[in-house]
């Protein structure tokens, strides 16, 4: 399985603390060993680093590790080929443009029989099952908005249409298209929102600490999502199978009742 | 004016050294301040690197620069704005998907009026004129080839189409699906293959020199366009305005006679 990290914050945040600990799983605490790439929106644009080899010792990660950069949105992916060999086109995050937005995606999991779905305006450039499941989502976000709709028309779409999916297999899934992070689980996702007061975090696979209340500012709100809690010392919200959550300048936003996210009970100190 | 720097090769290749000549007009040796971006096509896919802060002093830059990646197409394009603000949204190269191939452009010129040509399924996510003309190109394409068309009809077809954009004022352009490199000179555009035997060159905006005959094998052949040739002691072929050529595996490809390129005198020693 594939590990996701996403952020939602309300503030430009660099999110080298939670890189630090998943980047270690690529190749090195875990066996995520084909690949990685990240997606740092900025403003109104975004830019990707893609690598298609082991994070863990890749020269790029060691760069976007040494030199931070603040974003308000940011999706990560390593990487544990199941479909699709280990190519720079099959990496995630994936992007395409719809209604002027840079979208950007990223999947772990196995969706049987997706490639069978046709597909209209968007084509894959690899071969993974989950880059043609993104162009499917495009397709039918296109289809059903011909215009760019309202962010709560729009979070309702997308947690149909990742209802949809997730019922060839397994989907957890990080989306964004600049404006607010949609988070999909499947069987694993979890998150976390940073805010006032700040304390020490400390990660699970690396043996580092931060101290967030000198980090930051009172009104920061940061949200960091992924596969699995990255410290050992917070409060995670682990998600429900099936369940949708959306994130915008590091909050929660309501979603329509009927896939409404339950939070389930906090994990604390979950190992991973 | 911006600044362009195409590759086409036969054998994945690094432009570290063409780069590096470049980068110093990003605000050093130049006036190019506003951002640069790059990007290097591998196998199926790319990846590109976008920095709006200025190529000579771009930690970005750096990294690329001292970490040559190898690659058989690069566009490289360093921005002096003079349409749309300084962002990384308005940062080339542009990347669109058509035909499940990944599109990059990158734009010199100002093109009067552009942006009320009327676009269909792509849309700018910046404010360029020139990610307006992209967009309008990728449209164009779109309607007049359902599934892509062998690469002699669509070298016609880019030929044209980048014909009627330049109707609207300067437009020096690089523009690759990943197979070919297309190339439209309005007023600037100069190109140089490299083959065997290959002998040393040194560049005209930094005290450098490279022995080709060292870097390569007898096959390779390597083609590099430039806005301004970026050596002194190579014989550079400077487009001729209007004209359209178009590299595959680094070899100029035959196009319609229409506007078939036609090479002017090589110029020796061309200073920057």
């Amino acid at each position: 399985m594939c590990e996701l990290l996403g952020m939602s914050a309300n503030v430009p945040t660099d999110i080298a603390f939670s890189f630090a600990g998943l980047m270690r799983r690529g190749g090195q605490t875990g066996p995520h060993a084909d690949g990685w790439g990240i997606t740092f929106y900025e403003d109104k644009g975004c830019r990707a680093f893609h690598d298609p080899r082991p994070a863990a010792r890749s020269d790029v990660a060691e760069f976007v590790r040494s030199h931070p950069i603040k974003s308000n949105i940011v999706l990560c992916h390593i990487r544990r080929a199941n479909r699709g060999r280990v190519a720079l086109e099959n990496t995630h995050p994936f992007q395409r443009e719809l209604w002027g937005r840079p979208w950007s995606f990223a999947h772990n999991g196995q969706l049987r029989g997706v490639k069978r779905w046709p597909l209209g305006a968007h084509a894959p450039i690899g071969t993974t099952d989950s880059e043609h499941a993104f162009c499917w989502l495009m397709d039918a976000l296109r289809a059903r908005f011909a215009r760019p709709p309202s962010d709560r028309d729009l979070a309702a779409a997308v947690q149909d249409l990742a209802g949809q999916l997730a019922g060839l297999g397994v989907f957890n899934m990080l989306l964004s298209d600049g404006r607010s992070l949609f988070c999909h689980c499947s069987n694993r996702l979890a998150w976390l929102t940073r805010r006032a007061p700040f304390g020490p975090a400390t990660l699970v696979d690396e043996d580092l600490t931060v101290d967030f209340a000198r980090e930051t500012t009172p009104g920061d709100v940061v949200t960091v999502v992924a596969t699995r809690p990255l410290t050992r010392d917070e409060a995670w919200t682990v998600m429900e199978p099936g369940s949708c959550v959306v994130f915008r300048q590091g909050e929660a936003v309501p979603l329509p009742a009927r896939r409404a996210p339950r939070r389930v009970a906090a994990v604390r100190g979950m190992a991973a």
